[in-house]
């Protein structure tokens, strides 16, 4: 298929290159234009404005945060005003559910389609094109483009036929994510404290109930206090517990753990934690053990 | 190897019947008499005193609190009274740090040995002998006593030379079990609520990120709210996120999320509570929201 | 002084009252006009468009909420498009800080201007005359309206030259209120579950340590249950938390016990709290405990 | 009337003074034995041995916790077994609603009387005689106390027949207080970090909604960051916060800011905070907010 693909940042890079391998005609774009270098090496066409992205059969979106999307969506030249009758607009970031009902009415007036296919994984994931995609949309729009969606994802998981019902399961995730990073940090520290081997105590966790990749991944990170360079920046972590929380609070869902881990970011974050990765959270309980 | 064990309930039975399996020549002793019934047609030797189950090489006791087995080591014709120089007390119960310190010293007082066995798993497991075993105590003692570990585990950590160490994994290893009751029973919350089928999520995290065994077994019991009978009850998890607290305060470390999950218990246990599942904690979420 | 007034909820109509009684001349606006009745016969001129009450020196808002402030400056013939220049828009609002910096910023570049006066107390002390104001902006402008300030108000305090200020002070105050109530409502759960006398222990508290008129106004609606009509309703308590957070999240400042009411507001919402005063969420504590 | 007096802390030496001002004929006993030369040249009779300050008609005892009680009352020669019949044990520590229920019975069956007379009030209150004493027990041994209550207190409020209520009630009010601590710390992070003067922030407060002692006190103590020396040191604190929550667990009562407090003063603790007033936990929100 011909596609375009806007935001080339840890993740938008690794996806990109899977589009590639697997043989998609790929247009990309970035703000920063050097961005698009390696990928015009292994094949894409660069472009210079995201109008010239927008011509093939679908646009993929993989940008930071709500306001990157209204911009590249909304702005002049933008997607609305770009793709031709018919493109669908696949939206991978991570946005706030408000905004993917927005664009979902907004590319419908346009006569154009709107899906949202947020991913599960870390940059690494990307690159091996092994991401889990979480669709949501009209079912023959995701039909359609399923050959983009099988590049990008080891499989694909649709969900409902509103794209906001993707970005709801997508923040949860990440919900879930922060609440492992946060009890692994407390046990963490409580056994650390208890002068136990902090690393024969993940490998234990890890080989019995806890054997899958979440805790392996933000276990080792936490016991080595290895955060930067970050994989996920904590912002990012801190606006997705946000947006969850705006979430919970349209569906008046109280969740006293996602208040709590606001608060952890925001602990972080006073402390000058914006370039570390978000699993730096799992240090803040030793932090408050006094044993840093 | 010789074996007594002590408390049958529902996980103390699968493991004596483990231990029997494997060949061991076990005597078995309850308070109420009636349970050791099943395990006597299985070979075992019923004992009418705890002195009764002290002859062999180890006793292994696995009871519901502190007080239980507090009772047994320290009553008259107790553990401490009857077991012969050199045999081992094979403590696998989720008894407090403190209980396994003095443990440790009075055994070795009275000429005895003392390790701690704390398992992982739920009664199913128990019965399949697979559970995970994490033990601590001198290394000579655990060798010793390896083929019963063997006989109730897939695999056995031993994780420190001091006791009480095992006991601290243990209680943090339920603090994370607990983790992931709540944070799952406030994804589920939030999402069921925005409309999204709570089965098919469940189904989503469990074969991506959350691909491990306390995702799956505590996401469809939260998912179909069936929390009887009770697998591990509720007044049993509030004991551990107590005794975890108790430690924490002891080593000095804050625990936000084990607070919070104090807090959590005591209203499941205020309304009615005590004879559901732990797992019944991640149903508060939903509850909170107006939509139980 | 020739001042509009705009905003005649419970609160509103006691500041317009003190207004008259002090002699001033007062044009009156509310979107339902019929509240506006009461008021004209005790000498208020009436306006039947916001436009008509900006013809004096000064016009006072006090509105519901951000939407509803926003509205009233911005919308067509909105005090923006008709304030002469020099005249004061007085906000006394509970509004959040980031619009009270917009009004700020927007009133001056149209030759008007602006000053920020939320006040303290609920609808009984309105109609007496003796609420608390925090007023923030230029001296000069303060000094120009005192005679206004000192009408509906025992005491004005004079908190800084930036608007905002007064806004940011007067949400910390309402966050602060509702730390009352939840702590009351915590600590009259013990006590009344231990036996005690609700009502004599409020006394106690009421008459030594806690001898204020918060503790006094709270306990006593806590204690009696009697959550309507509603002299603050709960949706208004729950919006201040969240600009209370919002506010704490730009300034990077952690609050843990404002994310926990947060959560409290959220649950009494979702269980139909919408026409509750704000202190029903003091009962929530014993509605955890399974005696409501 | 003739009274023993034991624990010459802080607070005991000014309620001690207090009962030699009124006339009452006062031996008093302190472990560390300088602690009773000042009091001796007032008047008091100094005791070498805790029996020896039992000769009379009631003895009060005013010590740090659990354990001082414990021991005083039922170590050799200690108050069960030196009070004559009929001579009342005023128990005004703050202690566990469980000793309170235990030292009940027990001087019941030795033929003396008890009853709990927990005190509000900081030292220099306490010296001048002003405290507020909350007492439970028989109204008979009440009133046969009351020249001795009278004279260390300004007010005497008689909450129930069950001395434990009384303790109950301490343990809800320095709840409260430490509410008042951990809210009025957040506020003041949040305007302090908005630019705002926090002297004249606390001055609007206490003059308005919050004119009462506990935020006078408290506000100051944090604002001026000045915890040394400790009128209340945090251990302290943090023992009644502990005692308040194993309460509420005893009666199943949830409370959420108590938890939260518990951690606060953990991680006061942790940090070495040991010397420290309570109050200190006002300036936690600040540090979190990166302003220490």
């Amino acid at each position: 298929m011909k596609v375009g693909f806007i935001g080339l940042g840890q993740m938008g890079a690794g996806m990109a290159t899977s589009l590639l391998k697997a043989g998609h005609d790929v247009t990309v774009y970035n703000r920063t234009r050097s961005k698009t270098d390696e990928l015009v090496k292994r094949g894409a066409v660069p472009a210079s404005r995201i109008a010239d992205a927008c011509g093939g059969d679908a646009v993929i979106t993989m940008l930071a945060n709500d306001a990157a999307v209204e911009s590249t969506a909304y702005g002049d030249q933008g997607l609305l005003a770009s793709l031709r009758k018919g493109a669908v607009h696949i939206s991978s970031s991570t946005i706030s559910v408000a905004l993917s009902e927005r664009l979902t009415a907004d590319h419908a007036a346009a006569g154009q389609r709107f899906i949202a296919a947020p991913v599960f994984g870390r940059p690494d994931v990307a690159a091996a094109g092994e991401l889990a995609v979480v669709a949501a949309g009209s079912k023959e729009t995701i039909a359609d483009v399923t050959p983009v969606l099988d590049a990008i994802g080891r499989r694909t998981f649709v969900i409902a036929d509103q794209p906001k019902a993707a970005n709801l399961v997508k923040l949860s995730g990440n919900f879930l994510i922060a609440s492992v990073i946060e009890s692994l940090g407390e046990a963490i520290a409580l056994v650390g404290k208890g002068g136990i081997d902090r690393k024969q105590y993940l490998e234990m966790l890890t080989s019995t109930l806890f054997d899958c990749p979440v805790y392996k991944t933000y276990g080792k990170l936490i016991v080595e206090g290895k955060f930067e360079p970050a994989g996920f920046a904590a912002p990012l972590g801190y606006k997705d517990i946000r947006l969850t929380l705006a979430a919970a609070e349209d569906l008046r869902v109280p969740m006293p753990f996602a208040s709590l881990l606001r608060d952890r970011f925001l602990t972080l974050l006073a402390h000058g934690g914006d370039a570390l990765d978000w699993s730096a959270v799992g240090r803040l309980a030793a932090r408050d053990s006094g044993k840093a």
